[in-house]
C-alpha cells in the first residue's frame, strides 16, 4: 500500500519524465498527479512509451495538485521552477525541485543566472546530494537537485575535499542533457560522429562545485558526446600535499563503503555499465603530482530523477534505494 | 605525370590502408607496392572498398619494395617498423614511418616501449609534425608520424610553448584509434552508448609531449568515445604569467597564420568539421588563470595517413597541401 | 524464498549473461550455478558489471549442475548446446535451451544446420513462443527458445496464419544478435554509420517460420544495423483473399489480447520502446494488397533471455510475468 | 577557367548545402550565388565549415540571381520549389529542381502533394535518372532529381523492368533525410539505438516508382535508422517468368557495365562504403521464385545533391563524373 501521494511538475520534459517512470513504479509512493506545460492534455505514456505511466498530465495548478498530493518533484527548467516551488511550499507540500533554482546562495544564483523568483524559500532549501548533506535532506521539506555535471565531479572530488587546493574538471556528456528541446544541436546529425566543448567561458554547474567545495579553484568544460544518456567527470586535483596512490584510493572506500549509490571502482569506469540506473561509480588514481580521479553516471537517473526520489526517499523516512533497482 | 613511386608498408591497418588511398589519388604520387601480413594476398580494395585502391597488397620483401619505389610509408605496429625501415633506409628509400619507433630518443623510447631494434637511425629521423619542425622534415630522409593524440595536444599547446609549467590533456578519441583489430574493446556493443577514460596510470602517447615541450609537467588521460574518427585535445594550462584572452588570441593566430592545415576558430570546435579532412581546429580561451585550449582532428588523416603525406610532400619537395584536399 | 534451482549453462555470451542477470533478481528463482567455456574462473559481474550478478562462472560439469540446480538454461552456440542439454535432461533437469538444436525437427535441422548431436530428444522438445505454444510449453520439460529474428517474425504473423500465402520478411537487427565475440563485422567501425543484408542466400532462421507457419512460402533477409539491442521484423504478407485495414486490426487485437508480453500498438513500432525489456510492440496496416506487419523486440530479451525465461516461469507454474518486469 | 556560372538556390538545407559544396569545388563550374531563407545573411561555412564554401547566403532575388549565373541548382521544399524554378526558367537559366514538384506528371503530383503550382512547366520538366533518361536529360532544360529513396529503388530495380509485376521496396534510411530541420524525430534522443518504419500507409515516393515502372505493383516502406547519410534499398520483385540466380546476374551487369557511378557488387552491400561519395552499389540475387535486389547510396549525394550536378554536367555537355569523384 502506498504510504505517500506524490505529483511530478513538469513531467514531460527528459528529467520529470524518468521522474514520473520512477514515482509510479516505487512501492511506497502513489504517483497522483503529472503536469506538463505544452503537453499538457497527452497521456505520459504516448510522450515515454517505454516508462509506461498510463496517466495523463494536466496544466498546472497548484490547488488541484495540493488536493491530490503530500509531495511533489518539480522538473521545471528554472526560473519557472521558483514559483511552482513557491505555491507548493505555501500549500504544506514537501518538494524535491530539480532545476538550479534552490541549489545556489542568492548572490552565486543572481551572478549565474537571473534576480531569485522565490528568494525566501532559500534559507529552507537544502542541496540534495545525499552523500555530502543526508541528514540535513532527511530534516528538509525543500531540496535542491543537484546538477547532473555538478553530481558528477562532486562525487568525484568529496573524499578529496580536505586536500585540494585547485581542479580541473572536464565533463563528458550525453545529448539527453540539453533537454528535450529539438535544437540544431541536438539534432542526429550534428550530433552523431562529434565531440565538442561547449560554454567553455563559464558553465553554470562551476557555482555547484564552488559552493560544496570552497576554497578550491576550478576549470570546468563540459563536452557533448554522441550517447543518449551518461557522464563522466574527468577531475585533475592538485592538492596541497603529495598524496599516494593507495592513500588516495583508502581514502576514496573509506569515504562511500556505505553509500548505497556509490561504488568505487578498481578499473576506470564505463559509463555505459551505470546507464539507465542510480548508481555512479567512481575510480582514483594518483600520476606525478596530480590526484586524477573519475566518476560515470547515468544524468537522467543519479544526475536528475533518480537522485531527487532518493532525497524523497530520505525526506519521507523511506529505505533510501527503495523504488531505485 | 606522378614523379614518385611510393609504397605503403602494412596497408591493411586503418593508418596504411588510408595512407594507400591518399597515395593512389595523389597528382605526384604513383602507389607502386602495397604489403601487408595477414592480408597479403588480398586486393586492397576487398577490404576497403570505399578507398578504391585496385591493388593487391604483398608479404613484405624490402628487395621488391626497393625495385619499384622510391619512398616508403611504414604503417606498422611500433617494433615491426623498426626493421622494416631498417630495411628500407639500407636500400636508400626516403621513409615515413607512422609508428612510434622514431618519435622518441632512445631513452624515452625504452622507458615506455622496449629495447630499440634500430637504434642507429634515430639519430637522422625527424619528428613529423610540420607546425613544429617544417625545416627539418624537408630535409629528412627518415620521418617518424607523430602518435594522434601528440598532435591534437601539440597543436593545442604550441603556441604556448614559452611560458607554461603545466597542462592537464584531456583526450577525446574514436575508435578507430585502437585499431582494426577486433577485441573486446573494438566491439560495437562495448563501444557505443559508451565513455570510458583508459590507460590512466600512464599513456605512451606523454613522452612525445614531454619531449617537444621539455619543461613543462603534464597530466594526460586519454578516453574511448563512440564515434570512428576524431580526436579532440582539451587542454587546461598553467602559465607563468598571467595571460589575457586576448593575448592568448593573437598568439594563436600569429602562430598558425600560414599553417595549411591548422585552422584557428572562433567557436569551440567539433571533431565532426574535420573529419575525413586533413585539418585540424584549434580553439583558446582563458578562464581564471587557467588558458584552455582545444584541438580537434580526425585521428587517421593529421594523426596518421594525412600528416604522413604532408611530411612526405615537405620531404619531396612538392607543395605541402597536394593530394590532401 | 526463491522456490526453484537455476543454473545458467554459457553465461558469458550475450544471450546467457542476460538469462544470468534475469534469473538472479528472479523472486522465485535462486540462480545457484553460471558456467562458462573460456571465461570460466572469471566472475559475471566482471564481464558485465551492470548485470550486477556476483557469482563466478564455472567449467560446465553436469553432475556438479545437477547437485545444485533443478533446471537450467542453456545458452551455448548450437551443437555445442545439444551435448549440454542431454547430459542436463538425463539428469532430470528441466531446460530451456537458447540454441537452435531443438527448435527444429531432425530434417530441417539436418538440412539448415548438422548432423544432430542429441536426436533422441528432439521428441520432447517445445517450441518455446509462448504466444503458439503456451500450453505445450507448461508440460515440456525440454523448450527449445525461438531464434530472435524467428520471434519478432512470428509475432508479426501469427494473427495471419490462416489467410497467408506468402511473406516477404525484412528484418532488421542490433550488432548484438552477432555475439560477443569480436570480428571483423561486430568491430565498432565496421558497424556504426552501416546497414548491409546479410545472409542473403538463405538465413537459417527462416526454417523456423516455415516449420511455425507451414504452406506459406518466405522471402526472408536479415540486415545489420548499428543499435546494440534490438530487431524489427517488417512483414508484407500475400493473403489468399482480399483484406481490410480494420478487419486486419480485430484479427491483430483479438489475438494479442490476453498476451502478457504483446502489445498491438497503433503507430509503427520503433525498436528504442521495447529496449531492455521483455516487450513486443506489434502494428498491422494493409495497403493495397498487402497486409503489412511490423514487430519490435529486445534480441536478447524477448529474442532469447526474457523468453527463456518466460518458457521456465510456464514450465515452472509461475506467473508468466514474473522476474520480468 | 570554370565555364559555366551556377546559383544554388536554398543552400542552407542538407541537400542544397551539399550542391553548394559540390559546385563550389567542381572545376568546370563557377559558384556565383547562394540563396537561403530563415539563413539569409550568414556565410555557408558558418553553417557547415567542412563543406568550405566561403560565401554569404543572401534572399532569393531571381533577377540578380539570373544576373550572375547561367544555371541553377533549386534545393527548396516542395511546392516553394516550383515558384522559383518558374522564376529562373522565365530568365532562361537550365535548371536542376531537387524537390518533388517536376518529378512526376499532373496527376499523379496532384494525387500525392498539392495543386501545382506551375503546372505549364511539367512538359519540358526530365526525371533526372541518368541511368534512366541520359540523353533526355542531355537536351533538357529543366531536370527533376528524384527523391532519394526512389533513386535508390529504381537502380535496384530498372534492370528488371521488363519482367517485374511485383514488388516490395523495403527502405532503410539514415536521418539527413529527414532534413535539418529540429523535430521530435530528428533528435538525437528519438534516434540514436532505433529503427522504426514510418508512412507506413502510404509514401509519397512510390509514385515516382509507379511511374518510372508501370505496370509494376508496389509495396513500399521506408524505415529510419541512426546513421546520418546512407539509404538501403532491398528489393524483393516477383518476375514474370522464372529466372535463374545467374540470369539475373548477368541482366545487371550488362545494365550497368558503362554507368560511372553504379557498381554491381559480388557482396551485399554496405551503405558505409557508399558514403559521403555519388556511388551506388547493387546486388542481385534470386532466392527461391524472388528476385532480390538491393542498392546501397548516399541519400545526400547520389539520392539528391550529387545526382543533382551528374544532370547538370550531362546539361552543360561535361563529362558526366567532372566534380564528383
Amino acid at each position: 500500500m502506498p504510504e505517500h501521494r506524490v505529483a511530478v511538475v513538469g513531467a514531460a520534459g527528459f528529467g520529470g519524465a524518468l521522474a514520473a517512470r520512477i514515482c509510479c513504479h516505487h512501492p511506497s509512493l502513489a504517483l497522483t498527479a503529472l503536469t506538463a506545460r505544452s503537453d499538457a492534455g497527452r497521456r505520459h505514456d504516448e510522450l515515454y512509451p517505454r516508462y509506461r505511466v498510463p496517466l495523463e498530465m494536466e496544466e498546472f495548478d497548484a490547488d488541484r495538485v495540493a488536493e491530490r498530493a503530500d509531495c511533489a518533484l518539480v522538473a521545471y527548467p528554472h526560473k519557472a521552477a521558483a514559483s511552482a516551488v513557491r505555491a507548493l511550499r505555501d500549500r504544506g507540500l514537501k518538494v524535491v525541485d530539480l532545476s538550479a533554482d534552490f541549489r545556489l546562495d542568492r548572490e552565486r544564483y543572481e551572478h549565474w543566472y537571473q534576480p531569485h523568483e522565490a528568494p525566501e524559500l532559500l534559507d529552507e532549501a537544502v542541496y540534495g546530494l545525499p552523500e555530502a548533506h543526508r541528514e540535513e535532506i532527511r530534516e528538509a521539506e525543500l531540496v535542491a537537485g543537484p546538477g547532473c555535471n555538478s553530481t558528477a565531479a562532486l562525487l568525484a572530488l568529496l573524499p578529496l575535499r580536505e586536500l585540494i587546493a585547485d581542479a580541473v574538471v572536464d565533463i563528458k556528456a550525453g545529448v539527453s542533457g540539453a533537454g528535450r528541446e529539438a535544437t540544431a544541436e541536438t539534432h542526429f546529425v550534428s550530433a552523431i560522429d562529434n565531440v565538442n566543448p561547449y560554454k567553455t567561458e563559464g558553465h553554470r554547474h562551476v557555482a555547484e562545485l564552488e559552493q560544496e567545495l570552497p576554497g578550491v579553484s576550478f576549470s570546468f568544460v563540459a563536452h557533448l558526446l554522441p550517447i543518449d544518456q551518461g557522464i563522466l567527470a574527468s577531475c585533475y586535483a592538485t592538492t596541497r600535499e603529495p598524496l599516494t596512490r593507495e592513500a588516495a584510493r583508502e581514502l576514496f572506500a573509506s569515504a562511500y563503503e556505505n553509500e548505497p549509490f556509490v561504488e568505487v571502482v578498481h578499473e576506470p569506469p564505463h559509463t555505459r555499465d551505470v546507464r539507465y540506473s542510480n548508481r555512479a561509480t567512481v575510480y582514483v588514481t594518483v600520476v606525478g603530482e596530480r590526484v586524477i580521479s573519475f566518476c560515470a553516471i547515468d544524468n537522467l537517473w543519479k544526475g536528475a530523477a533518480g537522485q531527487a526520489v532518493q532525497d524523497l526517499n530520505l525526506m519521507l523516512g523511506l529505505p533510501e534505494r527503495e523504488g531505485l533497482e
